[in-house]
């Protein structure tokens, strides 16, 4: 059990955006919403999953939409609250301890802002390991938690709890409604018992964003490579460094999706994203794919290039981690695979090898 | 007070696809649905408003979707009483009387259905006194009863509660859920206490609807004119008589869109509908709008023709029927006039003058 200040902050929302492979919303707008809250109401405490107790109820509160949208729409601050109290409302329970859904920029921090708004605390660990576009994208889907009952809370005073056939179902209804209420709403959802966290999360992933966000400032103020920083930790795969030639991206169904072209020295690597970087090809083969985390990387500074964020022009880094072995299992492929989101490619593991100390290569 | 039993759906079925101007969903379907409840579980009881207590939890309950759509995939039953039971259970509250939101061939026998299964007795009006497409066109609406909370219940098993910031809110957002889940979904909403009734209601209905029936069917037994039977019973305008020489529909935005012409010997009639018939013009000139009732009819039979169903070839007598006064002040006008829907005209009254014995002319 620890607390963490708003200097703190920082680092979560640089490391998060980076686990956050492009998705889970801006880091900077995550930023403000977490040290706003936390200068008004005081620090949050964060409590390791074997800190919980068994009967803790443990909900996730998350933005659901396309972060081209968040990007522009900013929240009104009341949508998180809405919807937590909305599940417990028509649930009957409170909220004990609260959880990212995903590691992103702006997800891994909303939970913090409300932790700070409520009082209470989060635990260090999130549902995906990574952010995935997707709300029936989390571990609780493997292990027969269900994503209902769900809140959904808009900026502009709507809420709704939904009880879904499936998660599937969830997540196609609340899609529904983000994009009827302006592409961009807040959800509490997935709610998990204290003795369901070792299954429902991937353990200590707001801590090692934070180690995360402090190895680049590190690395920057002490003139070192912080990409290296970066895969060094996480035993990160260079995919390419070069510039982005060629961004297409556009907001349907709910989603940010399209694709880019970085252009190496020998190389192009072609991405595709659905609010998530999901696919990675090089001159044409397969080189790395979802679940593994595809993560962009500004190449001298580190900083997280988000989907809805890559411009034409951008010098980055692009760089390979394998996601957490549970969603390598053929449940976890049939969930969060490429064929899922309509890749024509079976999942294939990182190139093995030595970490790649990309700063060399760039 | 009195009992509905299986052999008084026929005519209310008859009657209500005629004052459902197009719209409500299919009478036949309806039939079904009650006559099958009826024969079941009993008779229904039927309540005149006076009879209904103060305290008295009323609730509407009905499809909503494109009847387009609810025409093809049936409901598989079980959907009225999950949205009816959402409710309860969200608001803490027991339904003591059910009643239809509109009436319309399908939404004024689902309330009768679900009142032989739930031995709930059902109060003989309406929240319209006409079918009409969107959530929020009720009386209930101008006393500033709101729809929300609003369950929504589909054929799959998904339920939801919503409380809508405004009932405009409440449409949009049950319409996106519908069009999610398949374009036909049941709601349960705008519930009002037994005091709200006089307000939120066009008092009888049902059982206008079952005279309507009545008549239509001793007009043929006689075989005299049914359609003079129906324009005689409510101060019906005929519009024309003749024939579809053109339709076009599309279901779009969880609505069965469209329009269709009417030759008669020598003029044309022109409807523009979106579920319901809600614009009427003669040789370019408006004859008849929202919210006044444009009922299409078999020529020979007088059963109504709904938008769903019109085909080309189709034999028919248009009339207009004045709608209930409340609708026709400002604040009804503004809530179902023509300019809501699209159409560049103002509400005109119909034609003045002596109901027109229709027969004579066709």
């Amino acid at each position: 059990m620890r607390e963490l200040d708003v200097d703190d902050v920082d680092d979560i929302a640089r490391g998060a955006g980076i686990l956050g492979t492009g998705g889970g919303g801006d880091p900077y707008l995550g930023k403000l919403l977490a040290e706003a809250a936390i200068a008004r109401h005081g620090p949050v405490t964060l409590v390791t999953i074997d800190e919980v107790p068994p009967e803790a109820v443990v909900v996730p509160v998350a933005m659901l939409g396309a972060p081209t949208v968040g990007q522009e729409k900013l929240p009104n601050g009341t949508e998180p609250l809405a919807a937590l109290r909305a599940l417990e409302q028509a649930t009957g329970t409170t909220a004990t301890y609260l959880v990212p859904i995903e590691v992103g920029g702006l997800n891994s921090l909303v939970p913090l802002a409300l932790a700070a708004e409520t009082g209470l605390p989060v635990v260090d660990g999130d549902a995906m390991g990574r952010a995935f576009p997707e709300a029936q994208m989390v571990l609780p889907t493997l292990v027969g938690i269900p994503t209902s009952p769900m809140a959904v809370a808009d900026d502009k005073g709507n809420t709704l709890v939904l009880n879904a056939r499936s998660s599937l179902w969830a997540e196609r209804i609340a899609r529904a409604v983000c994009i009827a209420t302006g592409c961009s709403v807040f959800t509490a959802d997935t709610a998990m018992t204290g003795a369901q966290l070792t299954d429902g999360l991937v353990a200590g992933t707001l801590t090692l964003a934070e180690h995360l966000g402090a190895a680049v400032r590190t690395a920057r103020a002490e003139h070192a490579d912080p990409v290296a920083a970066i895969a060094g930790m996480v035993g990160g795969i260079r995919l390419v460094t070069g510039k982005v030639v060629d961004v297409h991206r556009a907001t349907t169904g709910g989603f940010a999706r399209g694709g880019a072209t970085v252009a190496g020295k020998d190389t192009e690597l072609r991405l595709s994203f659905q609010n998530e970087y999901l696919l990675a090809e090089c001159d044409g083969e397969v080189v790395a794919t979802t679940p593994d985390l595809i993560c962009v990387l500004e190449t001298d500074t580190g900083e997280p290039v988000t989907t809805e964020a890559m411009r034409y022009g951008n010098r980055v880094t692009v760089i390979g981690i394998p996601g957490d072995p549970r969603w390598t299992t053929p449940a976890g492929l049939e969930l969060v695979g490429p064929r899922y989101f309509g890749y024509d490619c079976e999942y294939q593991p990182l190139p093995a090898g030595e970490p790649d100390p990309v700063g060399a290569a760039g």
